[in-house]
């Protein structure tokens, strides 16, 4: 299987993209055949006035990939503007999809009402699925990791893959998504995690920094001392157990003695924070390694360019062959 | 003065478009620097089903646009699908461009009302004009030769060159419109001049099937009798003159001939058709050079592609730079 995923280069990854990442892991360590890139054209619809950043977020996620465990040998990582073809392939979808059929796309209106700090009145961001699909289609991918929140973008790109088809002949594959397991994480104040709020964990920290992350964290409400009982559901802590802790024993420990007012808060975080300690370690020694050798990292993102390059570049003989069209 | 301009691959030019080229040529022989192209990609909008011409329409623009007095020496000419950095600057440019400003310019609203054999629901063709300000902007143009209904886009190419300098830094020159003279021509039925309605004279004919196309052209239709005073104003035929016929004194013997019935509107056509007989001639002459020597168009579009590509990646240059963006 061909599988296909990005994020976007918008500052730094958390804790959040790490529970996607690690899936991501998974998918190449079981031998399909993967793409996975930075999306930093995606990127321009919500942080145009931060282009001046990208070059170094991309650089800092392309590290993050690979000390999580990608590995450049197995998987092609790649920058998405480094592959022009890709806008091409957006440039000719957005001729395939109509502008209610993207209006109608639950997560722009969403979007839309919901985010308020941010200009997405742009035309770049109604065609953003477009952009995603081009993405996808490139690579002829079968399988998309992504998000329950994404599900409806595989499906546009369902739809312009075999409008294309019908239209041209077969050329791409009808992907599917890859639906990862774990829950959305919240801000560690609780509210939305958001940029904007810098309510989220880094990967790229160290341990001291990780406890001056955790240790201020928002609980239960409800538990106002340390002998209050408390109620696991309502504590954005329990949402990381749930994700890092993976021991039933210590979950069960987590659980009964928040509920019973056995262990206070401190000692819930100090395990979590043991435990993201120990998952992420070895993401950190690596990072550290990247940092004395800051020329490893271009070196696999341009070679992951030229194989993504030539893969396109493939695609796009594909699509004007069908279309028996361009220059 | 830079300045570009394109055709879009829908078919053969006719007429209408011969006005415009007319005025393409002034402009590069003033000494204007001249790009001008065949836009296939735009073609997409309203004739996405048809891809399997667009090489063959585009091969027999490019030989009028020589035939009529483009000299591939003077003015770069190229087939925009072939210079990819456009649909990079379009993707771009998406982001710079809200969707409430594209569905509110002019052209967009009378389209969407008044063509119902097409369908323009796409995306792309919201975006159309979007595609339109890269076209121009690649090539940092300074005037644009339009016809009338195209000002707005021209309008909408200048606030995006602003918004674009104003975010990151002067890159782009603002266009002009460089307005054409002559009136839009009617259809040789009298109906609005239409592909689908084959209603047009192409400009590669011969003497021959010109006359074929000229005797039946409506005229005014009180007109019945060549015994019967006919009103210029009324007569597409007229308009035709207004277009071609360039002597006042056959213009006046036009006009006087059938507001007096002196002349009848065979008579009146024979002059048109022996005045575009001489204005077509040298171009008739030239295409039928192209049809011995086929290579010689194709070596011009690849001549022309290449120098508008560097051209192009120069801008592309410009733009990532001004943006602190891209690999």
């Amino acid at each position: 299987m061909r599988v296909l995923s990005g994020m976007r280069s918008t500052g730094k990854l958390h804790l959040g993209n790490l529970t996607a990442l690690e899936r991501w892991v998974e998918l190449q360590n079981e031998g399909n055949e993967c793409y996975f890139f930075v999306a930093d054209w995606h990127a321009l619809t919500s942080h145009i006035d931060s282009t001046n950043n990208f070059a170094g977020w991309s650089l800092d996620i392309v590290k993050i990939y690979v000390a999580a465990g990608l590995d450049p040998e197995k998987s092609v990582i790649f920058i998405q503007s480094a592959v022009k073809e890709h806008a091409e392939l957006f440039l000719l979808f957005s001729m395939l999809v109509s502008v209610s059929r993207l209006e109608r796309i639950p997560t722009y209106k969403e979007q839309k009402q919901q985010i308020n700090d941010r200009d997405l009145s742009s035309a770049g961001f109604l065609l953003y699925p477009v952009l995603q699909a081009a993405d996808i289609l490139m690579y002829r991918a079968h399988g998309v990791p992504v998000g329950e929140d994404q599900v409806y973008h595989i499906e546009l790109t369902r739809e312009i893959a075999r409008r294309f088809n019908n239209l041209f002949g077969e050329v791409f594959p009808e992907p599917e998504p890859i639906l990862a397991k774990v829950a959305k994480l919240p801000g560690t104040d609780g509210r939305k995690m958001s940029k904007s709020y810098n309510n989220f964990i880094p990967i790229d920290t160290d341990e001291k920094q990780l406890w001056k992350m955790i240790a201020p964290m928002m609980t239960d409400p409800a538990r106002k001392r340390r002998t209050d009982p408390g109620d696991p559901e309502k504590c954005p802590v329990w949402e990381y157990h749930k994700a890092f802790t993976h021991s039933q024993e210590e979950l069960d420990w987590v659980v009964n003695g928040c509920k019973t007012a056995g262990i206070g808060c401190i000692d819930c975080k100090k395990l979590l924070h043991k435990n993201l300690s120990a998952k992420l370690s070895p993401i950190w020694e690596k990072l550290r390694e990247f940092d004395k050798n800051p020329e490893e990292v271009k070196k696999i993102i341009k070679e992951g360019n030229a194989k993504a390059r030539a893969f396109a570049q493939e695609t796009m003989r594909l699509v004007y062959d069908a279309m028996k069209f361009g220059w």
